[in-house]
């Protein structure tokens, strides 16, 4: 990676980790260069749309970060009930592994952004539709209808992003393992 | 209601509306006046804590408003799956009704404050419980075993909480209705 790229890579790693705590609006730009250790120069450089630029190169990475997680969980498992299963394993360690501190930033944004920031509601859209595509797919290649797949893959996307704010409140996981036992139920035939 | 009542439920719904719209962080003190045209001295005279406090009256008015609805649902459907569906519909109406400009004033506050207010995280906390608590309670009459029941319950709250932000991000209530016909495998036998 070119050291421009790590500093961009640096910024928009730092700037996720902020939204997750606490959110878009709270996180302003000198917080984001200290964390970062980026000059100003280099921020604008990089994102000469300033922060909403910033915010949408931040979904698009967590976009890819989870999918990644998804796609491997979907690789590994004989079926996708147990991708399923594997995806709130992944999701209940990472929030453990923060405290339940750290949420995830394409909702963040979304709740502060969605209605005055058209750039950013259409990034959240297609980061969850990054996510719901392969378990679609999956499920219909396991013989469900494609509307019906869609249909339910996206009702698993709401189910993890809804557990992700309760664990946030609860300070522990078991909003999310609460859905692990219903995964056969989401996602089964 | 007395006059100053009257005052402070209207900076509280002013901060509802505004915490649905646009978060907490982007929502300051001066625009919750304006909405609601209260001076400043009537603000601090109710909410002496400020907008912390003002936060947790916001969350509390809330759970109190959809736990009436979700309560009007369960006491009018023979099953708590129709009682689930009518929750679903009574979201969705409110969805439109905004043009989808308008989610939960308590994940919004959640995601943005749970890891520095612990007074707002508790808050959050009790208004997930105060919603899931009579749909333990119907899914233990309907023979559900105590701890499944509230299992159950709370990811039901989780899926209507995450769909609440999806609709956000695609501009429509579908994600809300992908949970309906889902009610008989989240809430069934």
């Amino acid at each position: 990676m070119k050291k421009g790229d790590q500093t961009r890579a640096r910024i928009v790693e730092a700037a996720r980790q902020l939204f997750e705590r606490q959110g878009y609006a709270a996180t302003g730009l000198q917080e984001i260069l200290k964390e970062s250790q980026a000059p100003r120069g280099s921020f604008y450089f990089h994102f000469p749309g300033g922060k909403e630029a910033l915010a949408v190169a931040v979904i698009e990475a967590h976009a890819e970060a989870f999918g990644a997680g998804l796609q491997a969980a979907l690789a590994n498992a004989p079926d996708v009930v147990t991708a399923g299963r594997l995806a709130v394993e992944l999701l209940a360690g990472q929030m453990e592994a923060t405290a339940c501190q750290a949420g995830c930033p394409v909702s963040a944004v979304t709740l502060e952004m969605a209605s005055t920031a058209p750039a950013l509601r259409d990034a959240a859209r297609e980061a969850f539709e990054a996510w719901l595509g392969p378990v679609a797919a999956r499920l219909e290649a396991e013989g469900l209808d494609p509307e019906l797949a869609r249909s339910r893959a996206r009702a698993v996307v709401s189910a993890l992003e809804g557990a992700l704010i309760l664990c946030r409140a609860y300070g522990h996981a078991g909003p999310l393992r609460d859905l692990s036992p219903l995964m056969p139920r989401l996602l089964g035939a």
